[in-house]
């Protein structure tokens, strides 16, 4: 059980400045090949590229696949044309088109050359999908049958080139390339030998066209449980198949992009630490700017106000509180229901059921609110029980307004087509601030008569 | 391929009220379960338990799995003790659990009463893993091989119950109950028939504790990759799986529950309808009374340049953009550093190199926006050059403040061990109100000498 001996990076130093290479080279077979990529971090460029040359071939491939982009081009640049072509060899063709699409072009070029005529048909063919399709995430090994096939059959095909397929777990059965049934292992093995693969094999098919989105995809294989989702092309032939460890990675990666929108950060596909200082100034400064000039209104009616502050300037000191408390309203409805859209647990047909749930909920914690912040006024101003009335009205009327706004935006996004992460805290809050004053400076002067 | 084909819930509905229940009987065993639940959701209870009855023995139970806690309970109240006995009898023992865990007591009682006594005992020893464990996860049905036994053993064990179990595609080797290893089902289709286990197993195999956090475990399976992870109890006995589908959904809640916590509002497991108005109230009243009440703090330093604003009141004016700003700007980097902690690609110990990214991203977007700003005010405040100025240089510090501080708390959190979360967009507006308030009217009085 290997956790407990994984070897430490302060050990493999050791191990490789005493030039125990041996030993080395023994304990890096017991490792995951995550867990190497895990260690390469912590090492200079010389001391990767010396344990790399201490992998074995499979291993190795796998590393390689696993590594970020900068260390994979340290690496190619350190690595012969020959130790390349091991490499190559070895690596899964959706693996190697993932690498080259995040390599410059001279070393994709390199890359190119290292692989035999056959592997470079298929990398250019996956190429040619469009940028997060099905097409362009799907894995090309995989096992297809045909139905006169018998059990005993089946397991000789998988003993002949299931020794290089990333997944064998579930077999699909083509006739003319088209797809028309799938066969679990588990199925092979409890199934007579002699049985055909036409009868033991499943007609209902979950499946996915290679232009499918690849979140689609992703959460067809979450919602089903699916370990592998086959994937045909336009004339309905088998071309790939989507695992669930790549779907995984898509989720994750999506929901990423998502919680970037929802802080009004455009979303990119490099790591924090992988994107430029620029690149990250590019990615939030049209927010920010866009939202700043949209603040320059609430400005702009907080200045029209301003004889009301001059005559009563008590009024000034709640304004960050009403503002601070409408927003963040207003960002707890947009965000639950942008989640809940994103996993699938509201749609568009439920708006007048949020709506009304959010009003109850507006009210409860409106007069919740109120009532606290009108006892904070009672005591602090004089007892002065119109000023805790007038805010008490105040902020049942904006906590209600926050809610409904919140909840109805991101809805009516996901109608019109938009991303309805992009109705979440930034904008929701620059909006409400000014509905905010103007439902304060309503109140209040009709109450005092300003 | 089933997607072209399908019964939509029209359809579904004319079939039963035409009595033709052969025909829909027929249709429903070549759907998903999946989809027969969507499909029961758009149903009355009735019409459901119409069609539940109609289904087959296994599958009824996985669609009895399926389906969500108030149609189960619906449905449990219209079965028959017998009907119910069947259907628990299909169950997995670890979906028994989870069924268990989400119905009030007497219909526990009622389920408890219809499983046999070997079940009760296994649900017992479920039902005693804390919360969130992988223990509480876990499946208790898995394939465990000895190592004497030959691939041939191994296949005829999995043929004679293999059938049961929810996953075959690993299976674990173990000796006086602990684990040794593992065998991938492609190994024993690949490997001769008269091989030792002990020969073809794996012995460096991944696992967890049973005492481990479900989302350590579920990143354990998302980082490696795998179908299936072991789980071991203090006494390093195997005693369950989890399998990757599982692990989906432990993650998909894990980030539905950080999103709720970065808006503000407690988490709970429910869905958005299935939680009560009042439900909602508390959870998200707590942190809006912490934050109106710290907003008050901004209020009255506010209150406390009264005078400078009364000598120039277009200063009031520029306080929704300035807060509005910090805010965002805040937001969007404590919410990338948030992201970056919860997938791995930032930890604490890189603090100082975010805090360098941040004040240059500052620096540049600060620039940017004082700029904007700059010709906006000039423009319309009679070319007063003095007040652009004094509104340029305020709002490259409110905004290096705000990228700042915004990625300085989630880190310290993290570090403190707190939820990184917490520190997300209204705890962060919050105190930059009061931040850029005091930075702005400190620049501003000096500048004009109020």
């Amino acid at each position: 059980m290997e956790k407990d001996r994984i070897l430490d990076v302060d050990q493999i130093i050791e191990l490789l400045e005493k030039h125990h290479f041996k030993e080395l080279k023994e304990e890096l077979e017991t490792m995951h090949p995550v867990d190497i990529v895990d260690i390469l971090d912590e090492l200079d460029k010389k001391q990767r590229t010396l344990i790399f040359r201490l992998l074995a071939k499979e291993e190795a491939a796998e590393v390689f696949t696993d590594m970020d982009s900068d260390m994979r081009e340290d690496l190619i640049n350190a690595l012969s044309d020959s130790e390349l072509e091991e490499v190559m060899d070895e690596m899964y063709v959706d693996d190697t088109v993932d690498v080259l699409e995040e390599m410059p072009a001279n070393v994709v070029d390199r890359l190119i050359m290292v692989t035999d005529e056959d592997t470079r048909k298929k990398i250019n063919a996956l190429l040619q999908y469009p940028e997060d399709s099905a097409g362009s995430i799907m894995n090309i090994e995989y096992i297809s049958l045909r139905k006169e096939m018998t059990v005993a059959d089946a397991i000789l095909k998988i003993r002949q080139v299931g020794i290089n397929k990333e997944t064998i777990y579930t077999c699909y059965v083509t006739e003319k390339k088209k797809l028309i049934g799938m066969v679990d292992v588990k199925d092979l093995l409890t199934a007579g030998e002699s049985r055909k693969i036409g009868d033991i094999m499943d007609e209902n098919v979950l499946f996915a066209r290679t232009l499918d989105d690849q979140e689609y995809v992703a959460n067809m294989i979450n919602k089903y449980g699916l370990v592998a989702i086959p994937i045909i092309d336009h004339e309905d032939c088998l071309v790939g198949i989507v695992t669930v460890d790549d779907a995984m990675l898509v989720l994750q990666d999506e929901t990423t992009e998502d919680i970037s929108i929802m802080a009004g950060v455009s979303p990119n596909e490099d790591s924090y630490f992988g994107t430029s200082v620029l690149q990250h100034a590019k990615n939030r400064s049209l927010w920010l700017m866009l939202l700043m000039l949209s603040a320059t209104v609430t400005g702009e009616i907080l200045g029209y106000y301003e004889n009301a502050m001059a005559v009563m300037p008590v009024l000034i000191t709640f304004i960050p509180m009403l503002m601070g408390t409408g927003g963040n309203c207003g960002s707890q409805s947009s965000t639950l229901v942008i989640r809940g859209l994103a996993v699938g647990e509201i749609e568009f047909k439920d708006i007048f059921k949020v709506i009304f749930k959010e009003i109850r909920v507006a009210l409860v914690v409106g007069v919740l609110l109120a009532a606290v912040n009108g006892i904070r006024i009672y005591i602090m101003y004089d007892r002065n029980i119109m000023l805790a009335l007038a805010l008490g009205i105040t902020m049942i009327a904006v906590v209600t307004m926050a809610k409904c706004i919140g909840c109805i935006l991101p809805l009516l996004a996901k109608k019109l087509g938009l991303d309805p992460a992009i109705m979440a805290a930034p904008l929701i809050t620059t909006i409400l601030d000014t509905c905010t004053i103007l439902v304060y400076f309503n109140i209040v002067t009709a109450f005092f008569g300003l």
